[in-house]
């Protein structure tokens, strides 16, 4: 009898797998930009209301150790993008075109997301998905490396990093700022934030009887800090104009993944489309007021303030609802867990770094996705080994912390626990040692200021 | 009274200085290549024997404490031939063009000298010198690094890192392996180390009216492993064949030192001749039977054994002879000694790293030349302060020795010195990261090979 109980167990697991796996979801992968890791109500903060951003989360799974694979935007975008850690593809340090070292690397427009690397529309495209691209790319400017060369097939954004929110004349001089409707420069939108929620939702309101997936990666929050007048309004209470400012295009951020999720759930597409929520890197506390406490660091830094984010998945027909996942996960497992949900084999070509969380979240698998995950940005390296991380610097002997007793990183254990330094430093190398060279460089003063930026931004011990 | 005598003493001093200054000395700068610290009878050598570069020795000063800049060939003759750190204009991992990595930095015959770097020769050539290089180059093997378009007069030698110490027909192939005069192949010796000696000897007995200037770098004692037969016969007792074959190499360049000494003793140009003689970088012993002892590590190392040589300098109607001197000094305190004497002025508009050594062999200065020197190669760097020594590795914590304590570098006093690990940290990273990008970078494969010799080759406690 327990026999035949186990069996019907098997066999409606696999029932459920296989309906899943026949009705394959929508895809949404929704990226914010420069947020800090405590500007989100769900991720604690005080000051700043994002009730739709809570709402996502309430409907499914929310990480407390997500991380990205850089601290900076383009790497990080880059290693989200392909499912694989940047590094071993050149695509180490931020891509500014009037930052890069001029002496040795690519430069200008040739930076960009190396062309033999897939990118998940190049994927979905494969399991006959179409794909869209929203917002900012910052994965090269040149046509080569356009997204509708890379596995989309339509795009509304920008090229290059960071734009005005607003119309301004200025944008549409330089290539990267211009807002484009695929290739043509298309000024249709009074704010970056409506502009590019309103071209996700006229996509798939088009293409709502296919399968779609939609790449939405809002500028919101990066700088420069603008507003709408009505958005600060709930925020006079602030006395600092940019904080204001801030929680204005929060508010707006909020707003606008508000009327995204409204619309699914209006057209009924909410049960079956898998979104992925998540923000690019730490908050830069040196020019925003985002607040990434209780985490030390910044964007720019490999304390934990520079690479965990925000990370929300929900899939109300599959995943659980209001749960809390504390397990450290990293943007290559969006991909991971895209692939497998939509049955496409990509592992035997390339080397992936994700894995599929699907099973984790639904409890089929207890242990942690990640054992080991690794960073690194030229001049720092990092390496997170179960709860034990290690961070080396080039100015100062590597700190090791405990993350599991001291979130903040202000005890740093190295000099306690040296055979564990030892252990991370060779595990470092042996992920390090067969990386490819970056593909460009940025000016060596940049390298100061990352340092100096580390040290500010490091919090002490009370 | 007292005071007339320090009067007459200053003038006396003033005139001996002056008539220094009104005879110029001929400069000769002989460089070996990969030979170990202790192959040569004044570095402590039980078993091969150098009777003239020792008798070199004995004539002048023997530094015990003498650096290269870089602990291989290429950076290390960069670093000589400008004076300066090589980092500071990107040639700081070795140029050999089948190991680079392809996809950044320059490639093959793009790689060399950075042309807006003055060379010894064009200072030479300023203070009206005649200016000859012979033998290995490794500068550069395009046209615009050849070393006529870089200050030199004359050049007899080969432009890449290593070739046949015998006529080899395969060295005619390649742009870099064959010998020129000039630009010209011209394949008139019969084993390389006689015929560099020999083309310096001619030049100079050409040149012996005017003021020269002779570059001569052996590629005695690198790979491959070739020697005379007859100079190999001193060495039967020795079993290991490419220890006698080794043993044979440093007898051919101990002798043909002999002869150009000889030379210069009977045109009676010696005692105005300002010679030095430097190894360039530590002993492969992974390839050879090059011996290091009594330092730890080899050739890629930044223990001492990569990096501190056998280093003479030799002008007998100036310099003290018979002295040994133990404070650190450097490869660039050549070109800046060879400034001073001959009376260029150069840091104005340069950044000189290194110091005129006289004043210090004289006695007139007491301190040390220098207090503070650095060593970097993309992935590994170190800084020597005072007798403190730090190095920083990629794979593993950084480790602090005492070399007056402990030359062999086995006691690493890191975890019972914190605070002078933090306070050298931070002078390594003051110094570098004003530096420049490397203009070229190696396969990452050679990175691991250099780490690995690093652990192969450190010496343990006993």
């Amino acid at each position: 009898m327990k026999y035949i109980l186990k069996i019907l167990l098997v066999l409606l697991l696999f029932s459920i797998t296989l309906n899943a796996q026949n009705a394959k979801p929508n895809i949404i992968v929704i990226v914010s930009d420069d947020a800090g890791y405590s500007d989100f109500g769900s991720y604690g903060s005080k000051v700043l209301k994002t009730p739709n951003i809570d709402k996502l989360a309430d409907s499914g799974v929310r990480f407390t150790n997500g991380y990205v694979s850089a601290s900076v935007c383009g790497p990080s975008r880059a290693g989200l993008m392909t499912g694989r850690y940047q590094q071993r593809f050149g695509y180490e340090v931020n891509n500014v075109p009037k930052a890069m070292d001029p002496t040795v690397g690519l430069q200008g427009e040739d930076m960009g997301l190396p062309l033999d690397q897939m990118t998940m529309a190049d994927y979905m495209k494969r399991a006959g998905y179409v794909n869209m691209a929203v917002g900012k790319w910052h994965l090269g400017i040149a046509d080569c490396y356009h997204p509708l060369e890379r596995g989309f097939d339509e795009f509304y954004g920008f090229l290059g990093g960071s734009r005005h929110y607003f119309q301004d004349d200025r944008d549409y001089i330089r290539k990267d700022n211009a807002v484009r409707r695929n290739h043509v420069k298309q000024a249709d939108f009074d704010y970056t934030t409506d502009g590019f929620t309103n071209a996700a939702v006229d996509f798939i309101d088009r293409h709502k009887k296919e399968k779609f997936f939609v790449y939405l990666a809002y500028n919101a929050v990066h700088t420069p800090l603008q507003a709408k007048e009505q958005d600060m309004e709930d925020y006079g209470f602030l006395k600092d104009e940019k904080y204001q400012t801030y929680a204005g295009m929060m508010k707006s951020l909020d707003e606008n993944i508000g009327k995204l999720l409204t619309y699914l759930d209006d057209e009924n597409l909410r049960e079956n489309t898998l979104i992925f929520f998540i923000n690019d890197n730490g908050g830069p506390t040196y020019v925003t007021p985002a607040n990434n406490d209780p985490l030390s660091g910044c964007k720019g830094t490999n304390y934990e303030g520079g690479i965990r984010v925000p990370f929300i998945i929900s899939w109300t027909s599959v995943l659980p609802k209001n749960e809390v996942y504390d397990s450290p996960v990293i943007s290559f497992d969006i991909l991971a867990t895209m692939l497998d949900v939509v049955n496409i084999k990509a592992r035997e070509k390339t080397q992936l770094d994700g894995v599929n969380l699907l099973p984790y979240l639904l409890g089929n698998k207890k242990e942690r996705p990640h054992k080991t995950l690794f960073w690194r940005e030229n001049i720092t390296a990092a390496v997170r080994d179960g709860d034990w991380k290690l961070i080396r610097f080039p100015d100062k002997p590597a700190e090791l912390y405990n993350l599991s007793q001291d979130i903040s990183e202000v005890n740093d254990l190295a000099a306690r626990e040296p055979e564990k330094v030892k252990e991370l430093y060779g595990k470092l190398w042996n992920w390090e040692h067969e990386l490819a060279r970056p593909l460009w460089f940025l000016q060596t003063k940049f390298d100061k200021q990352v340092i100096d930026k580390g040290i500010k931004y490091h919090k002490v011990k009370k």
